[in-house]
């Protein structure tokens, strides 16, 4: 299995968080997200005390949620001690209304609207990680109409490149996030920033992409980041009290994806910008991090109902689910893999190749293209693994497809965090 | 300008249907789609005129609502005395909600659930159009149980390449959609339905693609399809009322798409079949036809504000907008082209090149990239032209960002068909 939520029971089922994948889908009906509320806490407590034991008090991890972003999971998130990144007005609003403690919310966006950072004042947000100087200029005149200073962050693309997709690789110079390093542009933001009054720069952030496998990158950004900071120091004369090194750590949609460590990491991490802050003279910064997919995905599982099957001899085996692009576009737009499993039949051997296609009228509308799956018929609940980042998050009503319902389970026992959608839900702001 | 729904009035600021955008954005706020109802029922027109010219009474055009489905324009397309194609119990629901006449409802789909079965027979759709022997089975069944007949289409792949996306190339035997005809597959389900006793077969319907430029392609469809007929016709005894010909005419993102004329291309097609349905000896079917982005696509416009230009020198210029792939993901989806005009310098020459961002927390939101454009900025309005389809329909909330609005403009007026989602709508099904 490629995620430690799931087993097989006595009757052949997939369980998830040790309850039977069939029940779920009989209760809440499919399609249905359903996520182990155990494993989320496990993988955030892997990160607090990786941190922890590499960096002590100075150290925090902060759940990226626009990887699954609900009220529940800010409470969760909240009751763990971690902090929160956001990155729109909406996450942090979600954040707000779940009472999620407002000093440990970092709010991020490469475009963030005077609207949202006049929230971000009013709700008291711990730090604005500032993309651009055109925000900073805006972010401060807020500020001082509120009588407030904001903490912030600057968001520098360290230059490096971190072997990923295309549109997931955020870290390099040509990207419309960030202070570029080399352009000079970074410098010089810190210098404008010295000079606002309500404006207090707290430290640094950066972030080089998505579903990344090696650790190379990591540390390399590392090492240019805490680099800079002496740098910046020396010249600006600023004591930069926090390193924001972002997020970006792979998980397994299949087996053959291999995610390093993330305890491993953060060890190495600490070490190298802690021994770079001794050689350069500077304080060692509070470290944090930024884990979104790396808390949620794999804990994540979609279940469907087979409607179709459609056998194309010596062409292709085409399987339809009763969901598709709309709750899961992550096949249309990255080529993204995910691995099948079929819920009523979970031990079975592997012995065809199909095409797991949506219900939405699009030839693009695939879940797996090529999976490697037991005989399947129609009828039968089939689990798509790995859904629980970028799902939910990025759900569409394409088609007028409402969206689905999701199901935390935790000590036995299936919640339902968000209901599903109506249609009278999808129309509801039609005017006619 | 690439659009019939585009002007620029003496201020210089773009219009569309005649109405100055910049008091669009001013009254609805930014991000906003707007669509020109003149330009949309004149395209309408355009479709029931050619097809009456071609084929007199036997002929209609459905309007394919996954382009845009609300009830606004269910009832517009109702008023114009058009057909309707559904692809879910959505957009079904939308017709009904609306009060579309069902007998001229088409009902589609690779998937449909029984659920959705149900929904079509209990509101007495016109048509469904079925597209595998599963779903044959249960709606002959569904019918049974109520005491009534389902008129049928069957959907068949006429093995025609439409030189288009690979992910919206439909007509080809290797695809979800239908029952292939050099399988034998297409010819086989006649056999079958003949004999099921609330099963009444129309006719027969196929669609090759989307965003096709060639006629070619229609041509040969038509050709193939009716040639079909005529077999069938002629192994089965059925004879076929209706051949639904589908959509997939192409339209103008920018200038160097040429689009065919529709109303050339209904005339031509309407030859071929009433040429070979008379070599044949079968009775002339009616003809039916599925636009959806070419009655919408090009009558509708976003309006975004800019928030941020950050020149790299050297490298590129990002302009990043206060919306992006949430309310519009065909740049991810599709690497889909677009046009962008500043509305409020709608006639300045473009100057530069620069990449459309939007505010979404990932490399990948992109709107246009090399984007030939005026010097442009913050605080611009930027319109993105051809965005009636595919866009508010795809829309998601993804980093929680809630839906733009739509609104329709018509003999000088404005008038909001969609309402823009709030905070509040975006997280009323969380549960916590």
């Amino acid at each position: 299995m490629i995620s430690d939520s799931l087993g097989i029971n006595n009757k052949n089922h997939l369980t998830i968080g040790g309850l039977d994948t069939l029940n779920i889908a009989k209760e809440f009906g499919t399609p249905v997200y359903v996520m182990d509320e155990t494993q989320i806490r496990k993988n955030c407590r892997l990160y607090l005390d990786s941190i922890k034991e590499a960096c002590g008090d100075k150290g925090l991890a902060l759940y990226a949620s626009k990887a699954f972003s609900c009220m529940y999971m800010c409470k969760l998130v909240a009751e763990e001690g971690m902090g929160l990144d956001v990155v729109s007005g909406g996450e942090l609003y979600t954040a707000h209304k779940a009472g999620f403690p407002m000093e440990k919310v970092y709010f991020h966006g490469n475009n963030k609207t005077p609207d949202e950072l006049k929230m971000a004042i009013d709700f008291g947000v711990g730090r604005v990680v500032v993309d651009n100087s055109y925000e900073l200029q805006t972010l401060n005149k807020l500020a001082c109409t509120e009588g407030k200073t904001a903490k912030v962050l600057f968001r520098v693309k360290p230059g490096i490149d971190a072997h990923t997709h295309d549109f997931i690789m955020t870290g390099q110079v040509d990207s419309k996030f960030g202070f570029g390093l080399e352009t000079g542009d970074a410098m010089e933001i810190l210098h404008v920033a010295k000079q606002l009054p309500n404006i207090d720069v707290v430290g640094l952030h950066c972030h080089i992409g998505s579903q990344i496998f090696d650790k190379e990158p990591f540390l390399e950004a590392a090492e240019v980041m805490t680099n800079f900071i002496a740098d910046a120091t020396a010249e600006t004369g600023i004591v930069f009290k926090e390193l924001n090194l972002g997020g970006g750590y792979g998980i397994r949609y299949v087996e053959t994806d291999n995610p390093i460590g993330y305890d491993e990491y953060i060890g190495a991490v600490a070490e190298i910008v802690r021994k770079i802050a001794y050689n350069r003279g500077i304080e060692m910064p509070m470290l944090l991090m930024e884990p979104g997919r790396s808390i949620v995905g794999s804990a994540g599982i979609t279940l469907y109902t087979v409607g179709v099957v459609k056998d194309i001899p010596g062409i292709r085996k085409y399987v339809s689910v009763d969901g598709g692009m709309a709750d899961n576009p992550r096949f249309i737009m990255y080529d993204a893999e995910y691995t099948a499993i079929v819920a009523n039949n979970a031990s079975a051997e592997p012995t065809e190749q199909v095409t797991v296609a949506g219900k939405c009228c699009e030839s693009g509308d695939l879940i797996i293209k090529n999976a490697t799956v037991p005989r399947i018929e129609v009828g039968d609940t089939l689990a798509i693994l790995s859904t629980g980042a970028y799902n939910y998050s990025m759900a569409s009503n394409y088609n007028r497809i409402p969206k689905p319902p999701v199901v935390m389970v935790r000590e036995g026992m299936a919640k339902l965090i968000i209901k599903r959608e109506t249609y009278e839900d999808v129309l509801k702001n039609d005017i006619c």
